[in-house]
């Protein structure tokens, strides 16, 4: 039910991309193919599922939500083209393929993150019918908070600055709510906005949102050091070798699956409350501390 | 008076920007300091004068405007700090000063770059009195189309593409009209969309925008030959060192002087047709090419 589910929006959201993709006007045909590669190189496409899924749970449907999965999605895009970068995490490889600096060059990869950034705005600023402009600009404003100094882009900052560095567990619980969960809270923020919520679903959405996407990374750091390469599509214990902070190395492999395990018994009590059928939401949240890659 | 409202929009938009940037929530503090670097190294803050001054001269109060002018301001400075990179331009110096990379590093560069041009998109989606929601999305569209593979970060992809080529003039104008062009561009539309002016007038002032942003990169060419390092703030001569098709070297520098000239008597010729009084605006178009620096 939740793999196939995730798939079915997987193949939404990058059909949706493909087309925008595609309707662009050609300018240099290069970055667009790196735009490309950036773009549909597969994932998981886990923001876009959240944009569709809790939407669905709050009764949207799904065409209303497609820009927004798309946005998102383009900003994500862009936040890995440019930390691959050798000046950032020095990456050749991810999902198994080259990454975009590799298979073509330093100056396209930065172009294409820059392009991919002004593309999901340009998406999310769509018109979209039944949603009102003054819903659409809070759309607007909650991907570029996410995205920037205050969110993504500050998280990235202070994860370069920690490498090398004895960071403690409140540094790095904050930078990864800024690195990898603003965007996930504002995958969960954008139909929420497309639903008007009352503010007492509201704070509950985000604690949900802010629980999961933590959980998320810290099963990352798990996953890093307990799967194989293959398994990963980067090389295993990369993060470690690196020398990053990371939860397992400040609370040992247990203590970091413990944590995990209960963020989300918080986020399951957060949905539980909510009067919605969270039911695949659930399914959801318990995938995130079950899955190996 | 046009040096004088030119220093005074300059100061206006400066005011915005380092309010703006010093409200922001801190994450990591070397990044905000990247930030500020980058933004508030000075500049003539051509677009920002567009926008108010074009905006003014539509009849709209400044006040309206400021959000357009700063967010603008980001996204160029955000494209100039990218450009700089060793893996793009390698420009050590900018307005006289170490680039972003150079006064900092390299990864801080490019989030700063991308911080940026998210801030971008966060001041210009904030609500401003008496301006349509749907008008303020018009203006986020403007800049994410100007800003993206079909505009801006498209140009510069073919600049780089075109280094150590030969290129016709066609195509060197098509890249111009991206890389700088597109922005400026934009500088116009923003306080069009804000005074919601009829077709007729739109396109005329399209014209004058696409005539005037040419004739600036022609100019810069220019100016790259017959200015000093000092003036300039860079060293003298280096896009012809590095390469790069320009206009003097495909039309010979009077060539290239003469085509700045006859773009801007298009200009003029464009802003004379419109029923505003268009003084300070054309001033500005003669001072384009009139400038040293």
């Amino acid at each position: 039910m939740l793999i196939d589910t995730i798939t079915r929006y997987q193949q939404r959201v990058d059909s949706q991309l493909e087309k925008i993709i595609d309707a662009q006007t050609i300018t240099d045909p290069k970055l667009l193919a790196a735009i490309k590669h950036g773009a549909l190189l597969g994932g998981k496409r886990i923001r876009p599922f959240l944009v569709y899924a809790i939407g669905d749970m709050l009764n949207i449907p799904l065409k209303k939500l497609d820009s927004c999965a798309a946005a998102i999605e383009c900003v994500h895009a862009y936040s890995l083209i440019h930390d691959d970068l050798p000046a950032m995490d020095d990456d050749a490889l991810r999902r198994g393929q080259p990454t975009v600096h590799v298979a073509f060059d330093e100056a396209t990869a930065i172009l294409a993150g820059d392009a991919l950034q002004a593309l999901g705005f340009e998406i999310i600023c769509e018109p979209i019918d039944g949603i009102e402009p003054s819903q659409n600009l809070a759309m607007v404003r909650a991907l570029a908070k996410a995205s920037g100094y205050s969110g993504m882009c500050g998280g990235q900052a202070m994860d370069l600055n920690a490498t090398d560095k004895q960071i403690d567990l409140a540094t790095l619980t904050k930078l990864h709510k800024l690195k990898t969960g603003a965007l996930i809270r504002c995958a969960v923020e954008l139909p929420m906005i497309a639903a008007q919520v009352s503010p007492e679903e509201q704070t509950l959405l985000l604690e949900f949102a802010d629980t999961i996407g933590l959980a998320f990374q810290v099963q990352d750091d798990v996953l890093d050091i307990i799967s194989s390469t293959e398994e990963l599509g980067k090389p295993q214990g990369s993060d470690c070798e690196s020398n990053k902070s990371t939860y397992p190395r400040l609370l040992g492999l247990a203590g970091a699956q413990a944590t995990a395990k209960s963020l989300i018994e918080d986020a399951l009590s957060a949905l539980t409350k909510l009067p919605y059928n969270s039911q695949l939401i659930a399914e959801f949240a318990r995938y995130i501390i079950e899955r190996r890659v």
